[in-house]
């Protein structure tokens, strides 16, 4: 089958691979019908040294199942899945908790022998944990709705959560990325009374203000900070919700929180210690965030998809095949395109 | 009036200095009756270069109001007061959501021309907003418990709250000073199961027992994270109170959190960034905490210390005069005592 490999920075190839198959009994076999490049993507498309092997590449996915192994209870051969970007058993003490990213028996695809999402087929471990049966079908016009939910709408609710957003309150977002422009719908969604978007880019904005951010800030650094600040009372946002990862987007975040405010983390921070940190401590500030727990969030935010509350779809300005993936990964990284949707 | 006087570290003096008297119409007198020496306190003890005009002390202090000003309507005249570490007044937006330490008009005692609060008599500013009135008198058997009130009990009770500390949770305490102590007692108090302190001065284990820890780590660094997660069935606790402020005592307490547990810093954080928090955001660890707002905890507690419910006031191990203060101060730094009461 043809799939995603990528070799080193800027080196994305779709090859050859071995035929995606069961190998345990709690697997499930599904060919993909849609997925997505994921701004985490960009990352080694960044930075990866060169690597022969290549790493196969993609975690956000929906497909059709195509066989299952002889554990499996929930999905069957004919379902139409959705998959939230971390494989977990469903089980475990965490996912009973609702925490699937630390399942301790769940994993990332592409590593450790599971195929990538970018692919014409996956195997998915613990697919009784993991897949949720869409009730469409597949080429529903909803569709690039659906594959958010494998993870930037899930991340930008999670964002949204970890930053308390609520019925009133101010809400700052950092980032105008597809996760950023999700959070903009989660915080609406959730009630935010003012909803001031970060970013620099005409058609992001365009889109964050359709999702229904109030007010747009397109300074950087300080000078950001103190934008939003003028525009919250002088105090900042109660929410604010970071999805870039970035040390100076970090130091922006904490800037522009209000005191008793909270900041939820969901863009991967690129440095390991949380910078100027002691502002947010004299302010009591709460940063929280991490892996959105994405298969938790997916029964939340279907029925808001479903009746078309939300669009998060909005996000894919540029869909293409297989064949289109290393320019897509091209046309995210140099901000020609906000997401790509691939069509199998 | 006699007061205590921090001319560097190493260097505390007992001096006269001029008399405490009304300044603002929202002031009131206070003539202090117990005061206490703040962990906090040492940190200049340890640090501070020499200055001779010298620092006001102490912001923990219960007393009997000699005057107020003609705007103070709550206190009056020959009332036993309790004040939280900081002054604040009470109806801006931060006091009004209980975030007292964040007052748009508030402040800390021993600066701004404002007395300290080991000395004889201390000016409270904004007093309505500050000072809650006593119902018992001035030398009741209370007096120590109450005393914790101003500071170290409020601040445990915080780094509880912080930490998401509820019944049935694991929680583990890093420190075991006096506000460590009172985090112990505030766990118990808010129902957790499993009460883990860390910490190796026998005295302060001992008493910690007696609060309702369950177990104790004595060890530091990566073996005391490897105990904990040992006694947490390897995940790590809950609700993780940081009670110290360094680098290693952060690491630790982040070390030893559970995914999707938090961590309540109230130890005055000696570094700006957040060490090693990179762990944190892949397990959904939440970082909260900040100064208490302990005017809004003194109502919440006063009623389970008058009860004898809990009994913070077995923090303090040493009782003086005000002369004692200097030999306080040592005693503290080295250990030899948990916490000094002050009597006038």
């Amino acid at each position: 089958m043809r799939a995603t490999v990528m070799h080193g920075a800027g080196d994305v190839r779709i090859e050859d691979v071995p035929d995606a198959a069961l190998a345990e009994p709690t697997d499930a076999l599904v060919v993909v019908t849609r997925a997505a490049i994921c701004g985490s993507d960009l990352w080694p498309y960044k930075s990866m040294e060169h690597d022969e092997a290549g790493r196969r590449m993609g975690h956000e996915f929906i497909g059709v199942v195509e066989a299952v192994g002889s554990e499996v209870r929930t999905v069957k051969a004919g379902d139409l899945v959705v998959a939230p970007f971390l494989y977990s058993d469903g089980t475990c003490v965490f996912c009973r908790e609702g925490l699937h990213p630390s399942c301790l028996h769940g994993g990332r695809y592409g590593y450790d022998g599971v195929d990538g999402g970018q692919g014409e087929a996956i195997r998915v471990p613990q697919a009784d944990g993991t897949l949720v049966v869409l009730p469409v079908g597949r080429d529903d016009a909803l569709m690039p709705s659906l594959l958010t939910l494998t993870d930037v709408m899930g991340t930008g609710h999670h964002a949204a959560l970890a930053a308390k957003v609520g019925p009133g309150k101010s809400v700052a977002v950092v980032g105008d990325g597809a996760v950023g422009l999700c959070g903009v719908i989660a915080a609406k969604r959730l009630g935010a009374e003012r909803i001031i978007i970060l970013g620099r880019h005409l058609d992001r904005i365009a889109l964050a203000k359709e999702f229904g951010a109030t007010d747009v800030v397109g300074e950087r650094g300080d000078e950001a900070v103190e934008r939003v600040r003028e525009l919250t009372g002088g105090a900042g946002a109660h929410s604010v919700l970071e999805c870039v990862g970035f040390e100076e987007s970090t130091l922006t975040a904490l800037g522009i929180t209000r005191p008793g405010g909270a900041v939820g983390r969901v863009g991967v921070p690129q440095n390991d210690s949380i910078p100027a940190a002691l502002p947010a401590f004299f302010n009591n500030v709460t940063i929280g965030g991490g892996p959105a727990p994405v298969r938790a969030y997916i029964e939340e935010l279907l029925p808001d998809v479903l009746d078309g509350r939300i669009e998060p779809g909005r996000v894919f300005d540029r869909v293409g095949s297989i064949d289109e993936v290393p320019d897509g990964y091209r046309a995210m990284n140099e901000r020609e395109s906000i997401k790509v949707m691939i069509e199998f």
